[in-house]
């Protein structure tokens, strides 16, 4: 089969690679259908995930087709349509049991990290009864291949850690595709205001598209100005921090409002300064996550009742031949007006060896 | 009456000033019992708190008699016993309305900060009737001083925001008053185990004396270490900060289990180091909390049905009169083995002036 | 001043009554603008409630200006544009410190049921202080009127209670104002489907107007087989009671998921069967509240944020003069298609008493 | 291998029976230690569960030794102590999914129920990894049978659904073992006061032995007068039914207070009153549970931190050959002063068939 395999930073090919199989009774071996690239698959690409090792294929969201089934698994059989999670979870451990899906101890986020990933035209995944979800009929799958980790990730991380509440203020500092996220699953809760705050006037714009009642651009702007003149002075009751870096997880801590939330989603690579000599005495709090996709089967309800329009993130769209692309284009994301790229896994694909001149497949990440 | 005055950095006296009487429809005079000394009051001392003015009566904590009330009054009446609060409520504003009284917006902490407090004989409460509470016959007052502010300190901002847990595992850093009432009330919700960490071993001991399960001596060993040992590698579900350092805090960063909760009590004077490059994907929660008194009601039913012994957290008493010898021992704390000290406002005193030799009465402060 | 009063049974009359004037400090008046009735009117006329004496000026909603205020109101002044609350509450009582104000030990539902009520050219509202809301500039009084009683109720005692959360299944027993009000706020929270179960066509058509996706006329239609087919058999996870009769509170167990609530907002005269030879092993929770009102400061931030749109409740207008003919509209709701009707204190009504003949006021009470 | 199996209405027997073997990848087979009698398998005896058919094995708690696992099981072993769950859970479908294992939809209650139970030497479980827990080492496993069943049931459908706090007052009404189950684990939540209510005496002492503070003997004392005398005229904040039947039901509804919670426990073979003429307006909670044993993990966490100590439930102790006696026993409870009876598989049965007298094995079943 046709696979995205990293070869260490900043290389990436396409290959032929030998189709998966059931290794454990608990597996499932799916079809690709539809793929994607996330900001954590240029992170690896830069070479800031040193777990993930050479010959790696990539890629942990999507949806497919079930091709074939270990013995133990029951909810899912050769044919139907499913849903990735960008996290396995076993449904036995102590992690499982609470819920807590994102620190599996024999899964977690291992697809495209540590066990071979979805960009792909064949993917094998371990305890498939719980890291699969039925696609119900009639709903279009590409829209789902959201729901593989950026959806859950802006709700769960962002909104649900942030206490989104009817009539309160929330302020999202960062209006990339995991902000937007957030900011289309925020509104499931009514909040009176959602304001955004970025540095990009095109991903303001698509926020205000989106729904946002504000946006504030930071690069010219005083956020912290604006944010109290939009909330009578008190700050936002949620705060949701979708960028990774300590100026933004700081300015967060200047827009809460005394007993609000900030919920960080951003993926940190240094630490930040907390200004506990003016917050201890505040009454917030501050929550990490990684993602646990416990509320995917909620998420898929509200898409089927449209409620949640996930569609409006997808801009652009490749074929899986095509990845190298996809992949140059979501690293200027920004340039390039992108939020997520939909991988199709073509079915004129023949099975034949297709090498790929790695070199002119190399990815420039910015 | 008797009063002891800030007199600016390093300078405090017992004087005679005009006994309060009512100045608002809510308010209530209160003549008190007993007093006693907070950490605060020490960094007031310090110059650390440069809201209280020269001349400004200290202490916000006491029990003691309503001897008159304002036409608005309805919950007390002169005679009545009481506990006031360390935070003012007028129940009325946005804050109180949200039980978040710290944030009163005419009220919160102001008694020995920005108004008169309660280290003399008489004291002027405003809104009474949200800011005491009545003192159930047959309870020993002395050990009621201690609902004004350190008990629903330790068991609001530590325990409640920490989500204690039967079965869980707690931590504690820092075994002064403040985290020993959040081991007090911690023991509310059956935790497994409690572990206090100090510095201190004469304070570690009183912990085992008051039910902590385990305790590190953080001068010599890795409490780090130790905690894993303790916790089967895990970290503890709840840590409680009560010490108020940037060290501290940091330390509890590395205690915290997976899907556990840092609650801080601790007042800081400066940032701290969030390392958010591992806690971004810990699924972490940190609070910080002004303490509101919302819970001095349970807490007094906890102590009536002998749930929680205050009492052991006192340690040493003086008169009124003698209340500088008092702050000598408050501010040596460690080397004089003081918990909490109970002022008792001896009936004897007479309405005659004394003044006191400022300097016979100067504090050292460590 | 002009006045509706009860007169007992079956009788009430527009008369001439003295204007309030501040009994006590907390005290404020109100000249009121628009009023409106209630069903809960309805039960007085009838003679149900038997705590409103002959005399009595009805009415418990309201919005209007603020004449004048007692000493030691603090909150509202003069000229101040108000949201009366159905609910008095005193905000220093144990029922008012929890939030449940419906119980307040000074006030709760007082306003045309022990003391005189709001419609009335003037009203005395006790607690001001905690018992008004200001109406923030540019707003539309006239559907904030709604803010005084239907709104909280739908939305405390039955979304809220109900714990509606998004992408699950709302049944709400009921399409009368209440019910609306509870179909209008559980859209707050983005649930897939909203089913509404009445037996009055039109009153359906509404409720798809408002938002419903699904409606079930049961006086043809079996209401547990149809919402058994639109769960996948599963039935509601949160089930609204919004009649108050036995039938259908009984009806409510059996469209509850296992792991559902039954939020009852019902006023009932009568005890019902509660099912628990099937129910005590679904796992469910069933609640009732008498409205407090907390919601209310949420409330008008979602109306002002336009999420939602209070307006639509509102079928008939009237002026004061003409209440009784308001009466006998409302009395035949379901006849007439009203859902709330606006009571106009016209400002042309002089201060001449105007004796109004009781037999032509008498209103047919269904 | 022994085992104790039903014959109808009134008929059990000790028979030999052929010893149970895996038959799914996620089985595993257990040879019992210990196992107990549940009040519900006096219900069976009677008829009253007509799922039970002739022919199946009872019982439905016990510890015991892994003997042989199935392919797909990771979490246990051939020589693990475990503890077995009342409840069967596959971990992967919707309601394991939330939590909610009691209705599983491969599993739930099934052991003595719809597959063979425990009160045998030998049981196979399904779904071994979600419906075993281990052993710690040095604990002692009879009082560890108690998590098989009625400690999760005391403790979720009551104290946790219950929602009981500190400093609260908590009625529970029924002083058999599962009242007691529930008076034990309220006690992790240090609430003021426990009021039990039963009519036999001598449970009544076991209560006061067991933590009640107060105990009422309704079969002479008027329970609604003392609960209002010992709460101030309140009422209880949380009520627990633990009897099941409509009388006791209803007795609830008067002894909570408003804002109060009655969570019921019992088993209902009936419909009962629901007061809703007067709790419309009283702002409670009722809620229903079949165990779900989630919190199995925690409360073995309190057994071995000493914070619960569960043997004391046990009264008597018999061998597995004995076994028609401890139902005996068992079905006259109060008679007998029996609370949990043990039940040992004694090592020295032989394998030989020992064909049981039924007419000698009958159980008078009051």
């Amino acid at each position: 089969m046709k696979a995205l395999v990293y070869h260490g930073p900043g290389k990436i090919a396409l290959e032929e690679r030998p189709t998966p199989s059931i290794e454990k009774a608990t597996d499932a071996v799916i079809r690709i259908t539809k793929t994607t690239i996330c900001g954590t698959d240029l992170h690896i690409l830069k070479g800031d995930v040193p777990e993930v090792t050479e010959g790696r294929i990539l890629g942990h969201e999507g949806v497919g087709v079930v091709v074939s089934t270990g013995s133990a698994v029951t909810n899912f059989k050769k044919g139907d349509h499913v849903i990735i999670s960008c996290i396995t979870s076993c449904g036995k451990c102590r992690y499982c049991k609470q819920g807590m899906y994102s620190h599996c101890t024999d899964g977690g986020w291992i697809l495209g990290h540590v066990i071979d990933g979805t960009q792909a035209q064949y993917v094998r995944i371990p305890h498939a009864d719980n890291s699969l979800y039925h696609i119900p009929e009639g709903l279009d799958e590409e829209a789902l291949v959201l729901l593989s980790d950026i959806l859950p990730t802006g709700f769960e991380c962002g909104v649900l850690n942030g206490q989104v509440q009817p009539g309160e203020i929330v302020a999202i500092v960062g209006s990339g595709p995991i902000g937007l996220a957030s900011l289309l699953t925020a509104q499931f809760y009514s909040p009176a205001k959602i304001i955004m705050i970025d540095i990009d006037a095109n991903r303001l714009d698509v926020a205000s598209k989106f729904g946002a009642t504000d946006t504030i651009n930071s690069s010219y702007e005083n956020a912290v100005e604006r944010v109290k003149e939009l909330t009578e002075g008190f700050g936002a009751n949620t705060v949701i921090e979708a960028v990774g870096v300590p100026q933004t997880f700081e300015l967060c801590q200047f827009l809460v409002a005394p007993g609000g939330r900030i919920a960080n989603i951003g993926v940190h690579g240094a630490k930040a300064d907390l200004h506990l000599e003016t917050l201890w005495a505040h009454n917030i709090t501050i929550t990490t996550r990684l993602v646990d996709t416990v509320t995917t089967p909620m998420l898929l309800k509200t898409i089927a009742a449209k409620k949640l329009k996930a569609e409006q993130l997808i801009t652009h769209h490749f074929s899986l031949n095509n990845i190298p692309n996809a992949y140059n284009t979501f690293s200027k994301a920004a340039e390039q007006r992108a939020l997520k790229v939909i991988i199709t896994n073509d079915e004129k694909i023949t099975h034949e060896v297709e090498h790929v001149n790695r070199k002119t497949s190399l990815v420039g990440v910015d």
